[in-house]
């Protein structure tokens, strides 16, 4: 059941290497192909297809990864014109507000849902019922973010804070305050008190209506693209423009901010080797082996591979990923601490060219 | 000080992948240059070179490895001609008996020191203060094996049980019996009595008198090699050979035979990956890494990498070995089950030509 009226704005400009060294400056996260066939961005367009013509999903991307969302984007019929590159990355609001302004011009009643390109979402279904519910709430002028049913005590994230009340007869979740990156023991509070959702960063609003909020709130964007939306003309003002993400600028600020709990979606934002390992299939003894692995007695371990052989013994709690250049091995639990050989890496030249 | 009637005969035709993926079958461990600068066969030739002259260095080796051979002998001035290239490898009775009689046809009065090249020794002062002692010993035409002080209960060696007594006013130890890779309780009950010793390969005698032995013991061997000691003629008589130990094969039967007490000489016979690390220097944390190895917090890992840059995160006691087509990845202690791992890449085609 698509809607003809109906936009969606992939943001795919993210870049990156916490998945070092499978992404690199040139694969982010979201071209990678760790689970499943197909990539987190491939996955994302295939989810909205259903209720989104493909001449309506615009991408929003840096230019460094456009040829590479060129040639993803085929498949699903997209034409190349709806890429929308990036100079450089400057955070979610200015490329909102160009998506926004180019679709406005298109369509007065446009409604646009706004995805995220990185995220896993297990559960299609439930997500197609979730967007349906924020498209409905958006078309009465609604800002709508979707939130996503915390599982964990989690301290990276932004959490919603929400009162559930009912407008014209139908029951809806306001969010009264947003909290970015709590502590822990905030974090453990709000996860007892139930009615906190993570912010996941899947949007829906009129183009309309997000334009008027950044009139108000981030004029030099809104008026940056009032007359013009074309890639050369954006790529001349780009650099005039805020690095401000959308909810910071607009949405802590704006009123009438509502959101579709989603609590069967089964999200994740794969933001860590350790996390990735989590969703991955394990096989035997718990282990996830992909690539030329041979394994003697080795238990929770993962091991990313490809064509070179990779023997493991008597190994535990450990995460290989092997890559042509370079070798990553990780105890199971410490992936953060990859961004610090990472750091170390860009220290020095030959380190560099492996990011 | 030089022996001109002293010769040395160093076997490096052993093959194996106990160091697998850095072994293969082409590159033995005597060739590997994992400790220190020089392959184990380099620091056996330098380690005898106080004592023999370079003409009188014979090395028996696999066809295999003839040109290896060739190339490493060079520098130590060494003639080509010396390299007794085997057809096959048949244990060392051939070897031996071979390069016994290719001496005694230069030199009736030849005493020949017989030497592994796969074996550690960190004292070379008092490795030669005992192969003097041995070297003394063969003069008088006893058959002299190096007995080298047990540290462990090692079942996987062959012990010497000795018997000092005295011989013309000297000191010497008999060797009343030889016992091959006991049991541990008996290997417990022999660290504990003392009296006996590893039985580490390394022999000295006259020329003339092995091969008196040999026409006793093993008469095909002697009757092989007593007008001809050719290579050429050698791969003729080769396929009609025994494949049998000279420890077996004569030690263990005959008479006379005395052994000098190593103590000192630091011995290690880098059995395996746990051997190896065992010896290798340690540096921050107890770790060991060679190559392009960034490390962040790991314990107790043994790193043996190139070119290709490793990264490893929080790891505790493994051992990573890179090589350009292989990775091995093995919990400590546990390297004995590689050889299962050998076993399951030589059922597979891909999987054998990376041994």
């Amino acid at each position: 059941m698509k809607n003809h009226h109906l936009y969606a704005v992939i943001l795919a400009g993210g870049s990156g290497t916490r998945f070092w060294p499978l992404s690199r400056k040139l694969i982010p996260k979201q071209f990678l192909r760790i689970i499943g066939d197909r990539s987190l961005f491939e996955e994302t367009v295939s989810r909205i297809r259903p209720r989104v013509a493909a001449k309506n999903i615009f991408i929003v991307t840096n230019r460094l990864y456009q040829s590479k969302v060129a040639q993803e984007i085929k498949k699903f019929g997209v034409p190349k014109s709806n890429i929308l590159s990036e100079p450089e990355g400057k955070n979610t609001a200015p490329a909102i507000g160009w998506a926004a302004a180019r679709i406005w011009a298109k369509d007065k009643n446009a409604v646009m849902l706004v995805l995220p390109s990185d995220h896993l979402i297990q559960n299609k279904g439930a997500f197609l019922r979730d967007t349906d519910r924020a498209v409905s709430l958006a078309r009465k002028n609604y800002l709508v973010t979707i939130g996503i049913a915390p599982t964990r005590p989690e301290t990276g994230y932004g959490y919603l804070k929400t009162v559930k009340t009912k407008a014209g007869g139908r029951v809806i979740w306001r969010v009264v305050k947003f909290v970015e990156k709590p502590s822990l023991p905030k974090a453990k509070k709000f996860i007892k008190e139930k009615h906190y959702l993570w912010n996941g960063g899947i949007f829906a609003w009129k183009a309309g209506v997000i334009l008027s909020e950044f009139k108000k709130r981030l004029p030099v964007i809104y008026r940056a693209f009032q007359k013009k939306t074309d890639a050369k003309y954006a790529a001349r003002i780009w650099p005039s423009l805020p690095a401000i993400s959308v909810d910071y600028g607009i949405l802590e600020k704006a009123k009438g901010i509502v959101t579709v709990p989603a609590k069967k979606v089964d999200w994740s934002d794969v933001g860590s080797w350790d996390a990735l390992v989590g969703i991955l299939t394990k096989g035997k003894n718990k282990n996830t082996l992909k690539g030329n692995v041979l394994d003697i007695g080795s238990k929770d371990i993962c091991v990313i591979g490809d064509k070179r052989l990779i023997v493991t013994v008597g190994l535990e709690n450990t995460i290989v990923v092997d890559t042509p250049d370079a070798l990553l091995l990780c105890r199971r639990n410490l992936s953060q601490k990859i961004r610090d050989a990472v750091a170390l890496l860009k220290k020095n030249r030959r380190g560099r060219n492996l990011l």
